[in-house]
């Protein structure tokens, strides 16, 4: 147990360090284990639409990014097939947004994962993913 | 009808000029009309994740703008309230991707848009985005 | 917190007297409770498409109606306003299926829920729906 | 091209005659052809709910019928994997409903459909579809 939740982490500081909207955006890897993961960004002027709130493009962003690591916690090369947002309040210019993804199932070769994104304890938007195992590994184990 | 498309061209243009987020990622306004807009962008280094392809989630904010400026398109402030992506091909570095949204079906306040991503005749991605109106103008008339 | 529990009760009995999709497929409430609710069909002939397993659409319908009844929970009239479903593993004649429903989010007139669709431990699909508050009440208080 | 829709048409009606579900609720094969389908239902009393308006999941059946024609319209078989639905209107008693699926995007074993189901000329609810080929034929040739 110990060992998948090392391997998951790994897995997710891998992606991370190559992801350059990651970068972009200083999106944090926060916490990462098996079937699991949380990522936090602080809304920068950067991200706001003209009606001067975080743009939705920004916020799916960040969950699709706490489901991509999440999806590929066991190491085996996964990607996101299909994604669905709702959002459900506005994110305003200096709140810190927390995303948390986990599995809901998993079957063969197909994943559905769930990633709320919150500030605070305020839902800002749910969204739900479905990913497709490509296989191959991630790291070297 | 010609007023009708000026009309969401200079709304469009209002909603572009603020967005941060397509300063950041270059994203034109190639056209607009009423219930649809076109936006391109090209797949540089900065939008890549750690596979070396274009990151799902900057395809989504591509999709999402144009779906933006399409809900918008009569100048009655809408905003996004649901969207789902299905992802059918990866974009390359280099790629000049065009998002068309058009609108399928509005009544009352709700409205449902259709955005396809394309490279050249490639579909990249297709998405449907759900909008609520709030009422306001988003340019002076 | 007992009276909620009770008026969730109410109103899962209410809107499950009324749905004659219950009764033509035979859905039985399990449980109910604020922003919960749990719902049970077994796949018959009936249900069947032509490659003799339970249609996706008969699925839906299971799970679209423990939705109903957790995002009515708190007796405010309350409609489905998008649903998305991801079909994960097949359903075969004979087999009960358990559609759970949780609210994940709430803010002002929008809600958003999860429901999963088991068979035993095996999950069949996973949906995720948008809520829209309408006002007035589902039973009298 | 005859062939082609010719060969559509049959599996369309095989598919057809298979469905229980198709039986149960009157559903009509209207047109079927390359990555296209039209199906029609008339609301009755057994697709009502609580609120006596055609119950969402029937409505989302309905859709998800003539997707299902459409996506295996090549001969392929070829099964539904997700599935998004907004709804724009309620149906009433008595209302004849067509639904019409569209080939949006085909990419590998991947496919995105848009179906549009109506009531005349008001649309009652918008759906996308994400199909996946299972292979083999669904009718001799």
């Amino acid at each position: 147990m110990a060992d998948a939740q090392k391997l998951a982490r790994r897995v997710a500081e891998k992606l991370h360090a190559g992801e350059r909207t990651s970068t972009a955006y200083d999106i944090e890897l926060v916490d990462a284990g098996e079937g699991f993961a949380r990522a936090s960004m602080v809304v920068t002027e950067e991200m706001l639409n003209g009606l001067e709130v975080c743009h939705g493009g920004v916020i799916f962003l960040l969950a699709d990014t706490a489901f991509a690591w999440a999806c590929n916690s066991r190491n085996v090369a996964t990607f996101a097939q299909a994604g669905s947002i709702s959002f459900i309040s506005m994110a305003q210019k200096g709140e810190t947004l927390i995303a948390e993804a986990r599995e809901e199932a998993s079957q063969g070769r197909t994943g559905v994962y769930v990633v709320s994104v919150k500030s605070g304890s305020r839902v800002v938007a749910m969204f739900q993913g479905l990913s497709r195992t490509k296989g191959g590994a991630v790291v070297e184990e």
